[in-house]
């Protein structure tokens, strides 16, 4: 699952801007350049442009100011897009002199000014920037590229979205809890594992990209797998999820569990699940029944009381609960107030929400499932998480979009094709202003195009853009530009 | 298109070897490793046991001796594939003390043996290396891991394969001709081109992997896109190729192309095409009709004249000439002696080239053309290039099989999955010996589900192994070891 980042202001890609900059000089036939339109993705929120275009020197240098300008985090990732970015122009061999290099490209040097002097990755860290490309005054022409921001995720801020980690589910329990070390022989094989470094690795690979690393541990459904090791948490072996509401064993596990992981995950938001919990064979197990009747509740009391315990054992552990939608449908009204709603059923649940004063996240399967193959981008494109609410500030509660990448039929083979341009359609939604998105649809399927061969470039699996499923194959032999 | 190399002898991977013994510690439930197999792809020739689990040190130390030692492509490729392997060992961050890593571990320590001062990387050059793993004599038990190659391409010998690099089809022409610099107009894009710099890049590239590049360019057929820039090459506009046979001008233009491109393909080998020529249309076009006539020419002794013609260049450029298979159909008596024969069309073609003395390459489309996405693992595994030529002079004339990779439908975003892992099946074919591809179709279904995960591992997008189509996805939650 993937999360495409909260509502944003002012937010755009400054090295992308520079490396589309840099690619535009040597382009001009074939597959037709409108002058009229830009070539960033997803669109800034302002734009103005003059009438030159300029080149950058692959050997950019960087210059960082402000009360922010000495973290490495954001030293390394201009050291990482540069590479990225000219590639190409790493052997620069027909040039022997430096200062010949430098008279020939127009920028030469990155100003980036950072404002704030904390590098906390926390939700709402403004990730604001702006970019400006001025004329220095000086003795011959020169330009200058300079960045200002308020924190160096404002620097960082390019193609990085929130990652919503749906870590464990019914058919594989992979991740490491040392508490519970039985927890893990719920995996595929001992091959398909995450260690708790492997895990911490990836959150601070996350981090230096500025993304929020959000895990998920799904209760009391989609949980199966967690008996392999602990088998007492099935509550029969024919009724293996959702997990046995009766144990004290489930609930200290659960926080065992938590206690562990809260060391590897430091993002405040933390998800619960809740969903798809089929509570029918509770009351076909005799120990859960007669617990059932003991506690005076029905299968739905128990899947409640079950949600409202795993959510008081994640607000201990000082997170944020996050459910998906069932929990606030079943009972909203004894949800937490801190509780997120996420959406996923279909349209309409994130006004209902926020009208009850909940967070929500936008995440419509009908429209923002990747694995849903038959949504096309123009669908994913149009699809609006504010819909439907007009309130300033009940629009603030919705924390944002994420599209969903469920793992079905999915693996390293082609995963990224599932995801890819589909996701980039949701970007610029949740990116750009609304006047910016009221472009055609023919505009934006050309800029989408050029963004898709962009992304190949750069060594992204970008599935052909118009075909009518997605992740297929192209048609035919043709351009890039052109499937 | 992908070319799995010569026949071997005595070919296998040392350093897989050592990544399989060094992932083997860590393993034991789940996927379930049979104790009686050996998991290496492609199978060695020979090989022993003995029957301790050895591990291998992540910062594995490299000594170079022989006469071949000093060789910076084969330092380099231990380096590279140092890294490879032991990505996940990065950082042994808990170790502080070095002496104690090394006691920890097996085997700190690589001796390669280079016989061959040479490091000219030509059809034929001996790809054999043996591999020793030895305990040493000495105070205390350490083992020592020795390898013995006549080459450094036999050191330097893995997955790397011969690329046979059919450059330019009718639908685009995308390499720089500086002779001819409007060629390249054919291309899609002027984003989608290769410079001279480009392709020599590959070429080098390809050179220290131990690949040659053999390249292609097609005539007279599937040439279309070479009159975008020069339609004088068409014989009229609406029959757009074969090329026009008529005129000095094609022939000059071809010459200046093979003197181009030869100072960027030093491999023997170059392949001039010559299938699917439809010769209908010249005897629609009056000009040449005209000719055909004055020169007492059907227009299948036109498409002869075109092919030889165009090996003579290719010949007075120092190069030996392949031709797909139509050619050695439509006249193998003219075809000059050197031809090597590439079959494509269907099985039994090369025991009729070799029998008239040419030397032959088996494609067989039924089974080793990688687009056909119905083709299974096991057809592929189950070709033999050498069916049907018992003799075994004329077996030395078989340089070898190639499994084709057409792009009609593959771009960037699944050329991987199209390839993987089914070529694995023909680099089995072409490497092991005879008794080692006896093993029943079980074994090696099993040996190659690790393979296509090791690979996975690497990065390479290697689909599920079992799909009845190549290149489908997972078709639903499992272990990568299982699909």
């Amino acid at each position: 699952m993937l999360h495409l980042s909260e509502k944003p202001h002012f937010i755009y890609t400054c090295l992308m801007l520079l490396a589309w900059v840099s690619q535009y000089v040597s382009l001009s036939t074939g597959f037709e350049l409108n002058h009229s339109l830009t070539y960033i993705w997803p669109l800034p929120h302002e734009l103005t442009s003059g009438n030159e275009t300029l080149t950058v020197n692959p050997t950019l240098s960087l210059s960082l100011i402000g009360k922010g300008g000495n973290f490495k985090i954001l030293r390394e990732g201009f050291r990482r897009y540069k590479r990225i970015i000219f590639k190409q122009s790493s052997g620069v061999s027909i040039f022997k002199n430096l200062r010949r290099i430098r008279s020939i490209y127009d920028i030469s040097q990155m100003r980036i000014i950072v404002n704030s002097d904390s590098d906390e990755l926390k939700l709402g860290v403004d990730e604001s920037y702006t970019l400006f490309i001025t004329k220095t005054k000086g003795k011959s022409i020169a330009w200058e590229a300079i960045i200002e921001v308020n924190t160096i995720y404002g620097a960082l801020r390019g193609l990085e979205n929130v990652l919503h980690w749906h870590i464990i589910d019914e058919q594989s329990f992979p991740l490491e809890i040392p508490k519970y070390p039985k927890l893990w022989n719920g995996a595929y094989t001992k091959w398909e594992r995450y260690t708790v470094e492997d895990a911490s690795k990836i959150v601070r690979f996350a981090k230096t990209r500025g993304i929020h690393v959000m895990a998920e541990v799904d209760v009391p459904g989609h949980a199966e797998s967690w008996g392999i090791g602990y088998p007492d948490l099935w509550p029969s072996t024919s009724c293996r999820e959702p997990l046995d509401v009766t144990k004290n064993f489930t609930f200290d596990l659960i926080s065992g569990i938590f206690s562990d992981i809260r060391k590897i995950f430091p993002f405040e938001l933390f998800h619960l699940g809740g969903d798809e919990v089929n509570i029918g064979c509770w009351n076909n197990t005799p120990h859960v029944k007669q617990w059932l009747k003991d506690n005076n509740m029905k299968p739905k009391d128990a899947y409640k009381y079950f949600v409202l315990k795993a959510q008081e054992i994640a607000i201990s552990k000082n997170w944020t609960p996050v459910n998906w939608e069932e929990t606030f449908h079943a009972f909203a009204g004894s949800l937490n107030p801190q509780t997120v709603v996420h959406n996923w059923l279909g349209p309409g649940v994130c006004p209902k929400a926020v009208a009850k004063g909940f967070k929500c996240i936008f995440s419509n399967s009908g429209v923002w499932y990747l694995d849903h193959l038959d949504v096309t981008w123009e669908q994913i494109y149009n699809a609006e998480p504010l819909e439907g609410i007009d309130n300033e500030s009940k629009q603030k509660l919705v924390l944002g979009g994420e599209v969903c990448m469920w793992g079905e039929t999915v693996d390293t083979s082609n995963v990224q094709q599932t995801i890819w341009p589909r996701a980039a359609a949701a970007a610029e939604r949740l990116w750009s202003t609304k006047t910016a998105l009221s472009a055609g649809t023919d505009t934006v399927l050309h800029r989408l195009h050029y963004f898709r061969c962009l992304l190949q470039r750069r060594g992204v699996q970008a599935a052909p853009v118009t075909n009518y499923y997605a992740r297929q194959p192209p048609v035919g032999p043709d351009s890039c530009y052109w499937q």
